[in-house]
């Protein structure tokens, strides 16, 4: 049987350095662990658009349909910002999502416990903190027509619609349950039903399918602004979150930097399962291209190598290899190995990105 | 001349009693101060639901029109989860902001130093933040049309609109770019406008605006969702945030809860002159109807009572009149005087809503 196929896009920024690092724990898997993936790469956002004039060519869109799984390592940077909408970098990933049909993209807010002094939170309000926010990634205001800028009564406006199916609703609302049942078994769905129809409809087919499907899992629902707040105040109270593309655009951001540990923190984006059972899946750290720090070998490649991970884990099967990944993570922070951006106001001498994919070798 | 007036709407939970509180100040006010205000008191919200069937009647829309300041308590409450969308109490809100058109909503985020451990946050990020959050209040998707729920391919779809037009971002930009000039001289707008359309028109006017009747202002632009992270990681990095109605009400609430001081946050709701030269205006706490306290004399009045001090500024032109009022708070706070939202962990014993009123009174 062929081995499963990953296919690299290491984009933009600290997108190349970071991916480096993954390449190295894929090879040390392949050749420790026999656990071997056929991985191939090519070129995203700002990088795809430097070559063919768009940030996603049809060729590589093929491809991303035929592999296992998609690594991405970031897009954009200040070069692409006078480039049009339409050729931007992040079309580039927004037509991967939607032409995926990658609707459940899962979060993981987790506090690091080596980390937990980084925080601009009190250490008791994050210390032990592990939520994951499942946020709808193929539709809502992201997608939805009629949208663009018209000239109206002479002036221009400013155009996007919010759009949710009840199908949209119902899968993503499934897709939140079933991890509940894996972790705290708790969901909590956010909306502003108060204000947007859409969000009425939100609310009303989660708990459609909490009722019929999930009775056993405990859900609550809270309006947006609510959860802004109650994610700043006592996030521990929350164990999954499910909500849409926009507001989980934010509330997921906002969750990230709670933790303190933004440069650790992966994202899972999966869709229906392909003809192998496989779901179709991308996985991508949370942290952007950071083009400030780019090509210094000071980036962080723990976000991006927990990404592999959360692919062994959902695409693969392989948990219990996600698990050994993990805690060689664990250890190297224990050691107090650390990139600059995990050094704390006392200081400290930082580890290169490449020293710190080493230490993790190491440490498998 | 005749006095100035205000009309009062305290709505419904705790609002009648924070009111009550607003009230004796108002009197303190005309009795000691010579600023006497012809007072008139009306319903909003499930308390005019109750009694009207519609959470906001029409002849108190006209008077809302017609007086120089609208104050309001806060509405809703679990006992009009049932109703209709179109009657719930949040409309009766909604319908003041829209047909009083106040499109300038101003959500300080304060942190108040007698409260500074208050906030989950490490007191050096908030100690001393001062945050001015404007909210365009009019428009985007709160109001766009098309919007409801619709039957498409057999199944309902939930449709809402974000909708800017060129003058409704001028006018809010304005607003903002005024009132950094008389703060920190710095605005910073936020938008989505690397997913949005309506972004991207949103950030080209706010940058008009600012290159020709503001160069003197130091402006930025952040996406939504970087901003929400910013606000989390280094609140004191802004002075003027600018953003729509949407963002706005997440992005204000989260910035309001990491103050820690949620019980004391005022807000104003500001629109065109009206022909005397005021401004039309609503004042409003931020915090809301909280009906799991209503009637208990637990509430904190001190975010109504500034709600007032801001209307003392804003519409009638009083500042020294409303620092002598704010000062009063200090006083009361760094008196050691708590309601029951300012005990934390250490406990000690609370004052009633009506006793904070007293002691601010006295120190008047
Ligand atoms: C880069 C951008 C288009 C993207 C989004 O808005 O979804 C990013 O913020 C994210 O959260 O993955
Ligand atoms: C009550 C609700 C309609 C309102 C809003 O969404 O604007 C509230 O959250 C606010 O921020 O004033």
């Amino acid at each position: 049987m062929a081995n499963p196929s990953i296919l690299i896009l290491a984009g933009d920024g600290i997108g190349p350095e970071v991916m480096t690092e993954v390449k190295k724990v894929i090879n040390w898997f392949g050749a420790k662990r026999d656990v071997a993936f056929d991985v191939s790469e090519d070129l995203v956002g700002g990088a795809a658009y430097d070559v063919h004039g768009v940030p996603l060519s049809d060729e590589t869109m093929a491809k991303a349909q035929e592999v296992d799984a998609v690594l991405l390592g970031a897009v954009g940077g200040p070069k692409y910002d006078v480039l049009d909408f339409s050729v931007k970098p992040e079309r580039g990933l927004l037509r991967l999502r939607k032409e995926m049909d990658l609707y459940s993209n899962l979060r993981p807010a987790q506090c690091f416990d080596a980390l937990a002094d980084f925080s601009s939170l009190k250490k008791d309000v994050v210390a032990g903190l592990d939520i994951m926010i499942v946020r709808e990634l193929t539709s809502g205001i992201y997608f939805g027509e009629p949208r663009g800028i018209i000239v109206e009564n002479n002036e221009r406006v400013g155009i996007n619609t919010q759009r949710y199916t009840e199908s949209e609703i119902e899968r993503v609302a499934r897709s939140a349950f079933e991890l509940a049942k894996r972790r705290g078994n708790k969901v909590c769905s956010m909306e502003k039903a108060n204000v947007m129809e859409s969000g009425i409809l939100w609310r009303e087919v989660v708990q459609r399918v909490h009722d019929e499907e999930y009775p056993e899992v405990e859900l609550s629902h809270m309006y947006a602004d609510a959860g802004a707040m109650q994610l700043c105040r006592a996030p521990k109270q929350f164990d999954v979150i499910v909500t849409d593309n926009l507001f989980g655009d934010l509330l997921s951001d906002a969750a990230a930097m709670l933790t303190g540990s933004l440069g650790m923190l992966p994202s899972a984006s999966l869709g229906a399962p392909m003809a192998n059972g496989r779901p179709k899946a991308m996985y991508e750290p949370v942290h952007g291209s950071a083009p400030d720090i780019a090509g210094q070998g000071k980036a962080n490649p723990i976000a991006c190598i927990l990404s592999f991970s959360m692919a062994l884990r959902y695409s693969f099967d392989l948990g219990a290899e996600a698990d050994r990944l993990e805690a060689a993570v664990e250890k190297v922070l224990a050691d107090g190995v650390r990139t600059a951006d995990l050094l704390g106001p006392e200081g400290g001498v930082p580890v290169s990105t490449s020293e710190m994919g080493d230490k993790i070798i190491e440490a498998l």
